[in-house]
């Protein structure tokens, strides 16, 4: 698979005249050659792959991922740089010949193209900034992909229904955004793709609330969104629910939101524009008359990273293609009430599509 | 105090003939504005700050963090970027009388950099790329800073300490990592300040292991690497040590790794230089033979972010300042033997500097 894709990458260079290509962008990096380490951030890097146009890849690291590069990248030749990476690049570089390369301007900081400019004007190397050489790769995925996207998909539902069993009036935010990371871990995910919100009552107002120590009043909405990795893959979902009886204003509230989810879940299919999707829950929402208060985009692509292209936002003009995996999650959020968000994820197939998440808890209320 | 650090900007923008400066560094946001939303990633941002040299600063945010903006960054104005950040700033600036721009150039992205060019010249607004305004000010710490990171570093050694006691042969690398991650979470801690290591035996000869399914076999090394995040303030120790009896070859090269770090911290006082101080401690090492087997820096610094200013490495010229905090972290690492390394963190004071650490488990067999 790995050998494929980076074929496919070679291939891609030689129609754009390129000698070579950096890949920084961690995903992008795993993806292409198996190397699982994960960076302390932009400005602390594990590796940087290089791959030439024709023959073996390149992953260059420093002395700490050495051992683990040369345990997982297969089919790459690991070597060490030691007195930095464009000390290494002036030397490898003319010695594979490669006098125009791209790299990820994407996920480059802008001090370091300053460094990497002044090393290829010495060796004359020209510089090529790329913005979705291997995203436009990644967005599309084979069904193998979506078969290991369904497991992270299923194995999140698991473990919120086994900490949702649990939950009872007296609990903190905090504490069951503990317990869900917690049984992620047990139950053999390699961690949250995301830090796991929780938000109570009024704090769920806030889309990307963070977990305090507030605590779980009966009656009180309860807002969880949540995502694992699994195997590399992630998972994304938002559950939105009542802790005892839910109030009447509750119910109907999340029947727009459920409504909007269902409009543009049916709105998907190849070909369609991402705008279209979501302005077909969006309308939903406003026709309700909550407009100002959804001020996100609909949804975003889920793969290798829990954010990725395509997004389904109010001015994005592509299309969707068979294999792109998204989220659809509308929500409504009212300063002092609260808010609600519904979160499934779905594959694009070329009529329709297929939604992955089996778990209903607090959808159809 | 978070008043006085804008001020303290604010007259460095002046001196610099700066209008204004762009703070995109996630640390510096949160040093400059106490606003403490994490970013996933450089490529999503929770915000920016905008800090003119004179008056009200401001937080720049969208609809999904515009609630916890108001309430955490106080004294700023809170303003929601709808159309994206460059078409806000494109009205914000000319309207701030802004012509020279100050910008994060290790914190800013290629493409946007891109964009924010693209922008600024309409407006006819010139762009300064700045590498280090607020890391600089960040390195020297408060008393106030001081004392906040060394409840970090004792509830660090609390949470190893109540882990260290339970373990066993027989528990896996990836259980005892998530033991002492929950229990960090448990004591209070925000989570821990980067990814836990737990490296059995031979694994311990990556620095940077990753937990795994690994067992624990009587007698063996462990190297446990950990750190916490409380009220913001990073701490970071490492412990290496046998669980059951240790054989003779690891004591005498944990002594060789022991003496070498206090060979360093002997080193450490205002004044010194950086790269004398790893010398200090990469001596002892080399003079044991294990010179080729300790392949990384020293230490770092530590501070809201766990790995900052200063570095010292081999190659830093530059000289320690009073109120510095940094780690001490000699190791000796042997593919299939497995690895050694101990790590403190001390603050620089005029004539010496003063370990933070009280936890010894394992430091001198």
């Amino acid at each position: 698979m790995i050998k494929q894709r980076v074929k496919k990458i070679q291939k891609a260079l030689q129609r754009r005249n390129l000698d070579a290509v950096l890949i920084t962008e961690p995903h992008n990096r795993r993806y292409l050659s198996g190397y699982t380490a994960t960076d302390h951030g932009i400005q602390e890097t594990t590796g940087v792959l290089l791959i030439p146009k024709k023959g073996k890849p390149w992953l260059l690291t420093d002395s700490r991922f050495v051992l683990q590069a040369e345990e997982e990248a297969q089919g790459f030749t690991v070597e060490l740089y030691k007195k930095g990476l464009y000390a290494l690049l002036k030397k490898l570089l003319p010695a594979l010949n490669v006098r125009r390369l791209g790299f990820e301007s994407h996920y480059f900081l802008h001090s370091s193209a300053g460094k990497l400019e002044e090393m290829a004007e010495k060796i004359k190397v020209e510089l090529v900034p790329l913005l979705d050489l291997v995203e436009r790769m990644r967005m599309i995925k084979t069904e193998e992909e979506i078969q290991q996207i369904k497991k992270s998909v299923l194995l999140n539902e698991q473990v919120f229904q086994s900490v949702h069993k649990t939950l009872a009036p007296g609990m903190t935010e905090l504490e069951i955004a503990l317990a869900l990371e917690q049984t992620m871990r047990k139950m053999g995910a390699e961690g949250p793709s995301f830090e796991t919100i929780v938000a109570f009552g009024s704090n769920a107002a806030k889309p990307h609330a963070v977990p305090t120590n507030r605590v779980l009043q009966d009656g009180e909405i309860v807002l969880v969104d949540m995502g694992l990795v699994l195997q590399g893959y992630c998972s994304d979902m938002t559950r939105t629910f009542v802790v005892g009886k839910p109030k009447k204003k509750f119910i109907q509230r999340l029947r727009v939101v459920r409504k909007a989810q269902l409009a543009g879940i049916k709105a998907i299919r190849a070909g369609a524009l991402c705008r279209q999707v979501d302005q077909a829950a969006r309308k939903v929402i406003a026709d309700a008359g909550y407009g100002d208060f959804f001020g996100h985009s609909l949804g975003h692509g889920v793969g290798l990273a829990v954010h990725e292209s395509p997004g389904l936002g109010p001015r994005n003009r592509k299309k969707l293609q068979a294999g792109m995996i998204v989220t659809i999650e509308p929500g409504i959020y009212l300063p002092n009430w609260g808010g609600i968000r519904l979160e499934n994820m779905a594959v694009v197939r070329e009529e329709d599509c297929e939604v992955l998440n089996q778990d209903t808890t607090g959808l159809d209320l």
